[in-house]
């Protein structure tokens, strides 16, 4: 039998490797090697370099923390979109999948976590300062009155962390006067009634809208 | 909204490189490029590392074409083991998990594949060649007799594409006057009758053998 069961040292550090990754076993990364290993090299340091890359040359928007190729995102750098809305997400995913609705116009700010007791994640982990520092410029930028014309959009994942999350935000930004809304929550395009949890369809009425025929 | 729906051209490149995998969707190549992205960069190029070491300086067994750290892998070159019991498999896996049994101590060849019209694998892109050249330098090390006293065990996947390629092998085989067998087919272990299908079953009772206490 194979010592450490793999029949090669280099196979066994990238299956090792490879497994790291979460949600990938250890038989998908063996699987994945074994892969690789069969392109051409040329392939496979095209593969790695884009890794090493991303890692080594990524930029994060000084303004609204999001991963960027400069150190001012494309929507930050954008004077076209409205820099009176910022949409508070918790991950780039989010910015992600909200570009991709083209429903929003004004620009972000990525905190990079939830809070999460369980998980340890504290205000502090996420760039609630960040955020602060960017109103503080705004204030100075204005003259220091209160910022009422900046609407602050809280676009939280809908569970308990989620709405903790807003609650702490609303406390910390509410000195600010800015105004704070939270995207609707409610039925999903397509879900039929008999199917929504209590909580949804309570929340689908409780945040009824006057109704607008398209 | 972004260019090509990525905030940033060297996420892209890695996502596009990660999601070139077998099995990885865009979805999930962006969930691990982001996960690299947060781990330090040290981890992040060990990693890439791991594989450009395994794709550059791996090497094929010279007499059973498993993959190896040498020329010649740690099983050939096991004087230990029988060398008069090759064991034909399909993969790099299958050598795996026969080992992981315990129960074989002759010595492998690996086909690198399978026969499969289909899918456009015929004989000539297998090692066969290179297992009839191994045969000819046995027979000439032993003087050009046959080659009775060599078994050649032939474990390859029990599906049509395995039948033929086995049925192919022993046609070439032949005329070295080697002993070839087949691995046995029959009921897993733990498997109930009324859930087997009727050809494995089929094949269970004809394949039959001698009652051992054990």
């Amino acid at each position: 039998m194979y010592k450490e069961d793999y029949p090669s040292q280099l196979l066994e550090n990238a299956v090792n490797a490879i497994g790291s990754l979460p949600g990938v076993g250890t038989r998908s990364a063996l699987r994945l090697a074994l892969h690789l290993l069969r392109q051409p090299a040329e392939n496979v340091h095209h593969f790695t370099k884009a890794i090493d890359d991303l890692r080594d040359n990524v930029c994060w928007c000084s303004e609204c923390r999001m991963i960027s190729d400069a150190p001012i995102c494309s929507i930050c750098d954008d004077n076209s979109r409205n820099h009176k809305q910022i949409c508070i997400v918790e991950s780039v995913q989010d910015v992600m999948s909200i570009e991709k609705t083209g429903q929003y116009h004004g620009v972000y700010h990525v905190l990079g976590g939830i809070i999460s007791p369980i998980n340890g994640i504290g205000p502090s982990d996420l760039t609630i300062q960040a955020l602060k520092d960017r109103l503080d410029k705004a204030k100075a930028d204005c003259g220091g009155t209160v910022l009422s014309d900046i609407e602050i959009i809280l676009a939280l994942p809908g569970d308990v962390e989620g709405e903790t999350t807003a609650f702490y935000l609303y406390r910390q930004l509410s000195p600010y006067g800015v105004q704070v809304t939270a995207i609707a929550r409610g039925l999903g395009f397509g879900d039929g009634l008999q199917y929504a949890d209590s909580l949804t369809l309570g929340r689908s009425i409780a945040g009824r809208q006057p109704f607008k025929a398209q």
